[in-house]
């Protein structure tokens, strides 16, 4: 009887130790592999050698890790690159050292394309180990499923800090504009579904080219109107150009995408400086919206560990392999929101990038239409029974990641 | 039978609402009011003649008013000046023409100080209206309390924030920074409850004078140490002249308090300008954290609750004015927390400060000793049951604000 292995990658999510979960319980229930291994900070772990056991983690501690944001077994932004044979042959030789039949890669487009080079190379090599994608992103821009694991916790932390803070904010009578600022490199989702709750007036997505006289005179038209603009606004905002709005970062994060932020402080300059409003607060999610341990979405959670079950036991299909699950989504006979558990062939998750359709964006920056709302709302329900550490909910991370 | 009159100043709190509630409740138990009105956006509202009758709300209304956050009768920063006679004049002919006993100001020290100069006015010129304090404050800056309700919940969320963000921080590898910025101008609070976790590396009070070159030599031993820093200040962090970090931003806020923000920023830049750490991710807390209904402390919204009902009650007896009601600390049979509902001469509360003592921070900018975690951890707890409104907490905003 062979190992299993399972490793994370990308930004972290709220959800993503749910999955890592799933798989170790999925084993506990049917062990076809004698052991799970975590390798520790993804591919770069596994690349040296770095593998811990998790087969019997306690039940107790499997409950906890399923509510613990972020990695539990850290994260990495290596690229795995399809011309270098070299690390292919060394990931391949930790898989045999280990008795490793197969390898689950939980994380974003980047990881999916991982597990897509790591089945080919395999496959071209006629070699027996296979490679099975679970998908993770707040972004929720993988293009083949219906939506992301992280996402929905996300995007419920998200709808309730700026329903919050739009209360806060409507306390006071001074003219100020409020600025949210969400995490979307290049999808504009979480920015969008801040508007679930009926609080913003100006919403501004990487996918509708930022015009500033347009934009500045919607601001305008709010402060005439009611006293008051909330804008919320994603990192990945830009003009016709392609520049963003935060232009002036220029690091970069290891895969050759621009390290955004500041797009909030960006726009709340331009709107003081063109004399529409004196002041303004910039409220920016950060790395808070994505760890929202203590704000989960049920649904979010149940998705992510049963997603980690599912590849388990899909797994235990022996031509399994070069594939990712996936949720789509169904109805049940009171017309209310079904998840639809799937697996598709992992190159369709690979390196696309699912927008927020246009057609969805109300036109002048004014929100998104009903259809959706009714998207993005079934998926943040539900709050999961938390196991609590005093006043925060208790975490797992028994892995030495530093 | 005569009418009382409710209003809420200064920044709003989780918990704002709470103590508003419970004038509304204990006077429909015990209706020695006619009316419980509520003046809208405080002194300026009542200076208005702008109020709202509340006396009939019914018990669902106010099970979601306790739970709503910011100030539901709207805020402001409107001082009222002792020399300005007129003022006072006004204020009183609207209490007389709506036939006002009380009046409850929930506030923090600058509305404490309103209560006690409305209290003087009326008592000098022989008139039976009185005045009653309700404190309020995530700064937790009022000298005769152990501490102020807003104060725990926003500790709470700001300690959850915490404690996952350095989960996900940890999940890296690659050498960067992670600041997290708190509220707090002139006492450091908050920002050293965040240290209850253990997850803190540094901290940087108002209180403490920075020392910029010890500061990073700190910073610098955490990376050659461990390879990561994780540090919280206070926007009101500064050095020893005096000069805040976030020295740059020179609008006020109304009261002659310098507007701040920007302290994590700063200290980022200085970090990497310093080549201690090429990158690194601020994360302001911002208005969240003292907006956080989705977080709350059971204990601080019960608290806040019951110091409204307290207010009422205590109110009842003709000569009970120009006092605050308050929380001191006890302790029950088994050594646990307990609060002890009192009430104090409101000129104790009015314009001092209470600083985060000096004694319970650790050299070094380390953090804080085990005393003052002692003295957070059990604001903190509990969780109140939420009514929700789909994802999100279920808030009611019965007036119309703006």
């Amino acid at each position: 009887m062979g190992n299993c292995l399972v490793a994370q990658s990308g930004g972290p999510t709220t959800v993503i130790n749910a999955s890592l979960a799933g798989v170790i319980r999925a084993n506990q229930l049917n062990p076809v592999y004698e052991h799970v291994y975590g390798g520790l900070h993804g591919i770069e772990g596994v690349l040296a050698d770095r593998l811990y056991d998790l087969t019997n983690l306690s039940s107790n501690e499997i409950d906890i890790l399923k509510q613990t944001p972020s990695s539990a077994l850290g994260t990495c932004r290596y690229k795995l690159k399809r011309e270098n044979e070299e690390d292919f042959q060394t990931l391949m030789d930790v898989l045999v050292k280990h008795d490793i039949e197969v390898m689950f890669y939980i994380g974003g487009n980047d990881s999916m394309d991982t597990v897509d080079a790591l089945s080919e190379w395999a496959q071209k090599h006629n070699l027996p180990q296979r490679f099975v994608g679970i998908p993770k992103t707040v972004d929720n821009d993988l293009v083949p499923v219906d939506h992301c694991p992280g996402f929905p916790s996300a995007a419920k932390i998200a709808n309730q800090i700026v329903h919050a803070t739009a209360l806060d904010y409507a306390a006071y009578t001074r003219p100020e504009v409020f600025i949210v600022e969400t995490m979307g490199r290049d999808a504009g989702w979480l920015a969008a579904s801040c508007c679930a709750t009926g609080d913003v007036d100006l919403l501004l997505l990487p996918e509708v080219p930022f015009d500033k006289d347009a934009f500045l005179a919607e601001v305008q038209k709010k402060f005439n109107e009611k006293g008051s603009c909330y804008i919320v606004v994603s990192e990945g905002a830009r003009y016709a150009d392609g520049t963003y709005l935060s232009a002036g970062s220029s690091a970069n994060d290891g895969f050759a995408h621009a390290v955004l932020g500041g797009a909030g402080e960006c726009l709340k300059q331009m709107i003081i400086d063109a004399g529409v409003a004196p002041r303004g607060v910039v409220q920016s999610l950060s790395r808070a919206a994505r760890s929202s341990n203590f704000a989960q979405s049920k649904i979010d959670v149940d998705e992510a560990y049963n997603l980690g079950m599912s590849a388990h036991m899909r797994s235990t299909n022996p031509g399994f392999t070069a594939m990712a699950v996936g949720v789509d989504r169904g109805t049940d006979e009171n017309g209310n929101y079904k998840p639809l558990y799937t697996a598709k062939p992992v190159c369709e998750f690979a390196n696309f990038v699912k927008q927020f359709p246009i057609e969805w964006a109300l036109p002048n920056y004014q929100g998104i239409t009903q259809e959706a709302i009714d998207y993005v709302k079934p998926l943040m329900e539900g709050e999961p029974k938390l196991i609590m550490d005093g006043a925060i909910p208790a975490t797992i991370v028994p892995f030495n990641l530093r």
